[in-house]
């Protein structure tokens, strides 16, 4: 086999507002690869299955300097993100070839790395699609999970409101919210994904990011939005309301919108609590895995993808993630 | 003995900004009482010693029709707070001549209650000044034991940031603080206020209310204030914080300040708590009063009153207090 080109999305300058495709991050051919020659120098040569595209990448399209909670993304460097990879070449012990390997991957096609440092095999019985590894079963599954087990108390009866319900995150924490005899109302952006919703549980739906029209009071708020619907979220909690607070996905581009009512957390006994599924990962991870592993076998746990269909679609995969077009769960794989 | 004038401070107008003394509240002498032959028809006579007045005072003061977590006051019926009384006059069963009560008072001078509903009698063995029942051993101190047990899973070596530090909350909580073996920061509006923080063991202190020019991450934040310091807070918190959300005053009189970074609870993952202290005493009222009444009958917690002496001035006192004029701990006594 001659060398094949290697292609790689590079981050490629800050954004200002939201990301631009083609200028933000570039689809690079300049690197070429032999996979059946290249030396591994005792590591394991991955050939990248699935990439996926996560409202957080934004935060670390940034300068170096500015602080974070993950670094910033290098410029002129590939992309980092949570992936599947097969593996074709082993010189790494216990690692062989036919291998899948779930973690941390670099935006590009092939990658030889020398240990598992942040990387797992995937053990795969019920041979799940590959993609739900970066979806369901991946990073925006275990965000849902981590954060519903550790915070929400759930409790029967009481209603839950859920933003980017059809999103990979929402969907899960709608599912999981109904699993556990909660009422679930839901927001997200178009009809097509309010349908989506009900299909798996949620009993009333709001249409809108913004503010929604149920007089229930809510016990429970999931938050991947933040701005105007986290200030409705306030006004229609209930007493003792817990808010699990994911992400605002309305301030990752235009700065955060001021939240005006955040007062209403004291007469109304709110507990607020934000978290990274990093910190979480550790202690529900192998809960996670086999409790959700099987339901998502057979079913019980829906989930959707929207596939872009390889790395050059990356910059505008990041830029409908941004703007909340991408369609339905799971919908941020990067594969051909 | 001859009728005398029972005053009373009563609710007359709503405040649109910060309470105007003589207009919001107005001292009345229009009622009469004997104190010596009134029917007491089984229940028993309060002479008003003590009352304390208290920021969420202001969210009484509203249209009786916009909802909250407690009633408005009822316009030209006297205000309600948190008061001590001596018991002239008993037919009820277990009260008797001399007792001491605490509890929800009308801000009057004589009083009858038929019951004990809201009220309690004051055990006090330690010839404690009645005036600390409604501060530091009141519902002041109650709120600050109360927060700080429940949300703040004190950790020695933490640093602690607590706000309105000279105030009768802020001030025991320092001291709780520093007791858990917390190095703790500490704000309030005065050089006279700083004094009394540094007194009571806050080891690094800050004169204004806004944003800290200490470099040191904080783990613990006690807010009173909210507005520009909640932000600063946030911005000058540590991984896993936790906010203890006790009063926002910077938005009572002239409206809650927008936050414009709560994005940083997410990456940051910091918990908030807003809390009611009706909703923790009747878990801590015990421990609270076991631990506290001899540390305060010794000297060991220290506390401050600023007593602005007689009915007449209780409008002069909630507008003080609304500025955050007073003079430290329990500073809101009004007595003759």
């Amino acid at each position: 086999m001659a060398p094949v080109v290697n292609g790689r999305v590079l981050f490629n300058s800050i954004p200002e507002g939201f990301p631009v495709p083609g200028e933000t991050v570039v689809y690079d051919t300049s690197e070429h690869i032999d996979p059946e020659i290249v030396p591994l120098n005792g590591g394991f040569l991955l050939k990248t299955l699935e990439l996926s595209v996560d409202p957080y990448m934004r935060g670390r399209m940034r300068d170096s300097k500015i602080e974070s909670y993950i670094p910033a993304f290098e410029l002129g460097e590939p992309l980092l993100g949570h992936g599947v990879g097969v593996v074709l070449r082993s010189e790494y012990p216990g690692i062989k070839s036919g291998d899948h390997i779930y973690g941390g991957l670099e935006h590009k096609e092939y990658a030889i790395r020398k240990d598992l440092n942040l990387l797992s095999v995937i053990e795969n019985p019920y041979n799940i699609p590959w993609s739900a590894f970066v979806g369901v079963l991946g990073m925006p599954g275990m965000t849902a999970y981590t954060g519903w087990k550790e915070y929400s108390r759930a409790k029967k009866g009481e209603v839950a409101f859920v933003t980017t319900g059809a999103g990979p995150v929402g969907s899960l924490v709608i599912q999981l919210a109904k699993a556990d005899g909660l009422k679930v109302i839901a927001s997200a952006g178009s009809d097509e994904k309010v349908q989506f919703m009900k299909d798996i549980g949620a009993t009333s739906l709001s249409t809108t990011r913004l503010r929604a029209p149920e007089a229930e009071k809510r016990g429970r708020y999931w938050d991947n939005v933040g701005g105007k619907t986290l200030e409705a979220a306030l006004d229609n909690a209930k007493i003792r309301a817990r808010f699990i607070e994911c992400g605002m996905i309305t301030g990752y581009n235009t700065g955060y919108e001021p939240i005006r009512n955040l007062g209403l957390i004291i007469g109304k006994t709110i507990s607020m609590n934000g978290f990274l599924v990093s910190h979480l990962e550790p202690k529900y991870a192998a809960e996670f895995y086999r409790e959700l592993t099987p339901k998502v076998a057979s079913g019980e746990v829906k989930y959707r993808e929207h596939v872009y269909g390889g790395l050059e679609k990356v910059g505008e995969a990041i830029l409908a993630v941004q703007r909340g077009e991408n369609r339905g769960e799971g919908g941020r794989t990067c594969r051909r």
